[in-house]
């Protein structure tokens, strides 16, 4: 392994900026149905085992799923949660035309992609260090190894997609997950020809990007 | 910008490894006492607005906190909640070594550093997408925007740390967040003259890292 003191150049920093603006969230339209190599696999895993942990307690799990049958139990999942979250949005006072926006959305490749990576959060019996007064520390740590794996994904040239619209208990029992581990992220991952030049629901107009003025304050939020 | 559709090469993957790997939770008795650039700033809160967010909603609001008597509270806040957290240690039946060793640590940095930030997660009013059947997407979003901040300023060599040990209501009151708002974290940020090699309580010993082989399964739990 490299010296990690080293001083990173600023041709370095830029490179980083480009990977970061150019990752996006895949979705099962964009997989292509080529394997993905087992190098790659290896090296996304990696990058989230270097991921910041809070008192170094590493308090993640990945489970890998190739299978077709868990895969499909897992996306039928995800069409009951869909349901249910169309309701909430016409419930919302969402107009005709926002509905008929959001069921026209793809939202998930979890059959399309090559490989499904489930997300676990294994908690620690006892007092976790700098987690006493924060008790989603650990929670937030797992996330840090999922946008790792996201980065370091997008370096390979290789399409991740977060699905969220899923039950999480229904994913723990798919995957025969103990009862204290917690869902945190289900990953879908696979080759693609292309990456949108930028998020799909900013190029619909589903939501606008917000300015920096308005969630950079200076000190304190205002009086 | 760049063509976000670029495709990566292999040396660029590898430096980002090499990055993740370098990336350190820097504490106080490692910052220098110099102010970071404008531009450096502005480059690590440009990468933390090309987080990915669900459903586009961008819920994080960042917070410069230089004011020195602000930085008093929130570190008196620290030391309250840290006397807590030795009597949970305590309480979890920890030896008299491990306690000693755990007071011997130096878990924060906020008054050494050049800028505090803290980082809010902002709740949006209605049901936001992706967010509906798993309610805490909106603070991972915000703490995907967390760890790009990391490895920018690491990118820059500029240290951060990110303090847990902390009254998230105490946060609030002193920067005067509204009532909504829930703290995710609070970071320090400044320059250093090094690095740890690896994470120091890797190297004290407290956790020990944990093998590929303990947290990566295949398909599922075993029965």
């Amino acid at each position: 392994m490299s010296d990690r003191n080293q001083q990173f150049q600023p041709d370095q920093s830029d490179l980083l900026m480009e990977l970061l603006a150019a990752r996006r969230d895949v979705r099962g339209n964009l997989f292509l149905a080529d394997e993905l190599d087992q190098a790659d696999i290896d090296q996304i895993l990696k990058a989230a085992l270097h991921a910041p942990s809070v008192g170094f307690s590493q308090p993640w799990e990945f489970v890998l799923v190739l299978d077709k049958v868990q895969r499909r139990q897992v996306a039928d999942s995800f069409f009951a949660e869909n349901q249910k979250a169309l309701e909430q949005f016409r419930a919302g006072n969402y107009d005709a035309a926002k509905l008929e926006q959001y069921q026209a959305l793809k939202l998930e490749g979890i059959t399309e992609s090559a490989l499904n990576i489930a997300v676990f959060y294994n908690p620690k019996k006892g007092p976790v260090l700098g987690q006493t007064s924060m008790p989603d520390m650990g929670r937030y740590s797992v996330v840090c190894a999922v946008q790792n794996m996201w980065l370091m994904a997008r370096s390979l040239n290789i399409g991740m997609g977060w699905v969220s619209i899923l039950d999480p208990e229904k994913v723990k029992t798919i995957v025969n997950a103990p009862a204290d581990r917690e869902l945190i992220a289900y990953l879908c991952l696979g080759k693609v020809d292309q990456f949108y030049d930028q998020p799909e629901l900013e190029t619909l107009g589903w939501e606008a990007r917000k300015a920096t003025s308005q969630v950079v304050l200076s000190g304190h939020y205002p009086e």
